[in-house]
């Protein structure tokens, strides 16, 4: 059996602590780590505080075999990650020629003068192996003290990511004997996690006990991951075994797998089949065809649409009835219907999809609160409705209706097929 | 003096530290503490793991006096922070009535049956002060326990956000003695961060040595943040007279303050003057038409878009001439005129914006590469045009075309205003 090899993650800044910049590199780093079988256990963010990071140092050093450490190597005062480093291990600075070579020919290349300030940066803990740092000044810092591997890498993200994937990982796998892992996400539409939870309880609870199950919801979906993790390799056909079984109580939900999108399934679906695609958009106003054409390749079967806010629009560019606006309203059960198929006869698509509600956060009267939103879906067969009935958030309420009618397609493909 | 009060964030979640969700609910977190001047001094993410979640709590309660702990409270067993937090109190569980009406309510509005799992989710640590969840199912819970706050929130994102602006901040202004801060935010378009500097260095070297300045650039724009703090209140006429000495210098870029966006400026000019407004969208794709759109109120001055993915499209829906598409191809100044004045026409709007380019991955050429955008602006005095340069990420390339295109929208009704 393996020992779990585990990291933590310090990244170093005010700016990540007051919320001045998203932490995107804790997100990536975790990632790869997770790729090849280490376990991230703890992320921590700290300021520019001398004892707080040293602090950090000596509590992960306690409680994980790697401590990957991004930020505060610039070379302004603010930046105290690597005399914090010669602290914490008692050790000086010095100038590392192999760093301040590399830095030279950088300027060289760009054709700038070197400055004592970036001539700095070439000072290095004596006790570190310096990492090289193809995009950027400041070198990376590879450290094992303790039985604990130190790395110290530039916040930047891009610098941060090449000196990852170039040094850092083929480092990791030569020194870590590391365990074989695989996740696999599978993804739901149309159910909410409480539902489906109730509707696969019997195979949860059948799923072997080296198999870990993870219910990871979002807007208008939920997300199963499997993983499984041991010293055997070649467990993906384990996992197949357990989908397959998975299939038979919920198959009709799951439209896809690890990073498929709704957008991109349906859209598979109509190239797949040589079909195209038209929209026809009230309340959300061009956010359903965003999502569609977010899509690389999707002109293929996207034809355009018309966003049609104002009545007039959907009566000369749709063909909405006068009568059947006045008669029921813009957002109706009829007025939708004609506009799915009025958009999928004018653009000549196979199929046509349409929305009309209130968004909010005006607009709502007592028998069409704000929320109310109806979609269809025009083709071959005919046209099918549907009554949302959302919250009270504008932005939510148009991103749910997009996704509720690009699951209605999915489902409605997926029968038929 | 204030004594600084400050703050951790605990975020719980497997899918969080494998990197599987990017952890955008601790910077917009941050971002609300720093506002009232509270200092957030470390973050920790950890995992599902009960032993990792009880000493988090523990080194927080030491460290902090407020502990705000988003995730593991939906109502599936990997989520385990309620029956920590009871734990960790040594108190028991049990159903809060007032919470379980909620969550009845709440099923009885979307006509949903209220499942036993569901129900659980009003059973809360009896030390707790219930914080209700207006846009979901997990109550939050407020603790004030050996002189540190504790609040525990749901993770999902707009959940959160929620009960933080509705009921935490008030809470945690009403427990502590906050310092006097006041922030304001200056929002220019149309110049990049570096030349901005340079243009406004005179008024920021003059700057009071109280009234610090921070540049926050984003997507297409650069936020200027001034901040005032300390124990004197009603500095913000302080700020207002700063602000306009700015203006000689900057005046032409500055479009709103705090929270306005672009659109909402651009849509406020629109409405005031009684203009309408429609565009024509090939690679933005219907982003644009979103982005007027998620204005409440925008169905005011918006009348609609056609999105034109097919050159069928642009020639029968906006009367582009097909010897256009010939001669200049559909990504071209000739092209992208014709559909803002095409869409200005058709539509009967004052205004007729359009977009047309190469978002990516694919379709570049050596002459036109991926990134290559035209915009125009069509109107009563005739269509403006520009070229875009940009990047190679489709979705950064839609969202800063978009934006683009309300940029040159504002600098024109701004000079004609």
């Amino acid at each position: 059996m393996h020992n779990q090899v585990t990291a933590h993650i310090i990244t170093i800044g005010d700016e990540i602590l007051y919320g001045q910049i998203l932490d995107t590199n804790a997100q990536w780093m975790s990632q790869r780590l997770d790729e090849i079988g280490i376990k991230v256990t703890q992320r921590l963010t700290i300021g520019d505080v001398k004892s707080e990071i040293l602090e950090a140092f000596a509590y992960s050093e306690k409680k994980a075999d790697i401590v990957l450490i991004t930020g505060g190597l610039g070379p302004t005062e603010d930046d105290l990650t690597k005399p914090c480093l010669a602290e914490y291990f008692g050790v000086d600075m010095e100038t590392n020629q192999q760093a301040l070579s590399e830095i030279a020919d950088m300027f060289n290349r760009f054709k700038l003068e070197l400055t004592p300030i970036n001539r700095l940066q070439a000072s290095l803990p004596t006790n570190c192996a310096m990492i090289s740092n193809s995009l950027g000044t400041a070198p990376g810092m590879w450290f094992y003290e303790n039985n604990t591997v130190f790395v110290s890498m530039p916040g930047v993200p891009f610098e941060m990511k090449e000196m990852v994937s170039a040094h850092i990982l083929p480092k990791l796998r030569a020194q870590f004997s590391l365990p074989y892992i695989y996740h696999k996400v599978i993804r739901t539409i149309g159910i909410g996690e409480s539902w489906l939870a109730d509707k696969i309880k019997p195979w949860a609870d059948a799923l072997p006990k080296d198999i870990s199950l993870a219910y990871l919801p979002s807007l208008g979906e939920v997300k199963l991951r499997l993983t499984i993790s041991g010293k055997e390799s070649n467990q993906e056909e384990r996992v197949s075994n357990e989908i397959e079984k998975l299939k038979k109580y919920a198959d009709k939900f799951i439209y896809g797998y690890d990073n498929d999108s709704i957008e991109s399934v349906v859209g598979n679906m109509l190239a797949k089949t040589n079909k195209t695609l038209a929209t026809a958009e009230s309340c959300t106003g061009g956010y359903l065809a965003h999502m569609i054409t977010s899509v690389p390749g999707s002109s293929a079967y996207f034809k355009g649409s018309v966003i049609a806010y104002s009545n007039d629009i959907k009566i000369d560019q749709l063909g909405v009835l006068p009568e059947t606006l006045e008669t029921y309203g813009a957002v109706s059960e009829e007025t939708v219907k004609e506009m799915a198929e009025g958009i999928r006869k004018e653009f000549g698509t196979t199929y046509g999809m349409a929305t009309s509600g209130i968004a909010g956060p005006d607009g709502g009267t007592p028998e069409k609160p704000v929320g109310t939103v109806w979609i269809a879906l025009a083709g071959t067969d005919g046209t099918k409705t549907k009554l949302l009935s959302l919250a009270k958030d504008r932005l939510l309420n148009i991103q749910a209706s997009a996704k509720a009618t690009l699951a209605m397609a999915w489902q409605t493909f997926n029968q038929n097929s």
